[in-house]
């Protein structure tokens, strides 16, 4: 197999969830992100970890409120999810522009987003500078999905959920098909 | 709308890409685990982050190596990334049973595969211990995709590549639909 060198390492590590990143000031303003280099650590103790470029006025935020809502769209809202990806926050107070509902959080002062598959409620829990970004590895205070997109009672149904993947620049896609591997149970 | 609670937090945050990350120890033995918890971090330093359990081979094996290589496979191996997810390397030498072509690195000890999409050869940059996990941040060496999966010549031809993505338990699935906003360029 011949191989060839890529412009752009993270390419081939997508495509992967596109998530709406909320926070806020002291003050009550609130901030809309969009980022897709997230991922979840650990189990015993929830944890995920999200790459916040330090210069955006979402990291500016978590220093004043260290909590977050981690909202995960469908492809229904890819329109939106590019606007808050291409907007910055400092310029614009994008919870006017976004047509998004926003309702209060249970454990952390961010709202979380209506319009969502799903949404995570988390808090701070260490900062990893890495280059230009802070990677920001957060406690799970609460996880939660629409009603009516639940499987057997407590999981995601991925079929229907549609839920939006970012594969390259404007580029966007969801999964249609499950795939199960042929081997047996273990 | 209405919400329920998830019994695992994660569920929210796929399908994402599932990985096969290899490794090796002192004495070449090589290792292959299935990993899908793993994001790009930054760009100005190439880097990548991977959540490894703390007891697993692959992560004894990092001790003795710090390098890793990591394969993208297409939906077509989803039996061999089941296999490898789903057996140790302690127990079995996996490179006997998985049906994986293995090839020499250019910048690390361990090799890549032949047969995936694509691969990154990395070298561990700092662990963060968090629970039962290390979240592995690594530094980008190299990143390759298939010649015949290249896009414009230096991206990835998403449409055709096919990438496997993990969706939950033994559901796996891929993308075949690229969708664009409608909102004009930035």
């Amino acid at each position: 197999m011949t191989f060839s060198e890529l412009s752009n390492f993270y390419q081939i590590l997508h495509p992967r969830p596109v998530v709406l990143v909320v926070t806020c000031g002291r003050d009550g303003r609130v901030n809309v992100m969009a980022a897709s280099w997230v991922t979840p650590i650990a189990e015993d103790e929830p944890t995920i970890g999200v790459a916040i470029s330090r210069d955006t006025y979402t990291r500016k935020l978590l220093d004043e409120v260290p909590e977050l809502t981690i909202n995960v769209p469908s492809v229904d809202l890819v329109d939106e999810v590019w606007k808050a990806g291409t907007v910055s926050g400092r310029d614009v107070d994008k919870t006017k522009i976004l047509k998004l509902r926003f309702s209060s959080s249970e454990k952390v002062k961010p709202p979380h987003i209506e319009d969502c598959v799903g949404y995570i409620e988390a808090k701070v829990r260490q900062i990893i500078p890495v280059a230009e970004v802070d990677f920001v590895i957060c406690d799970v205070l609460l996880a939660k999905v629409r009603s009516d997109l639940l499987y057997k009672g407590q999981n995601v149904d991925h079929r229907k959920a549609r839920i939006l993947l970012h594969v390259a620049g404007r580029a966007f896609s969801y999964i249609r098909d499950i795939v199960y591997p042929k081997v047996s149970e273990r």
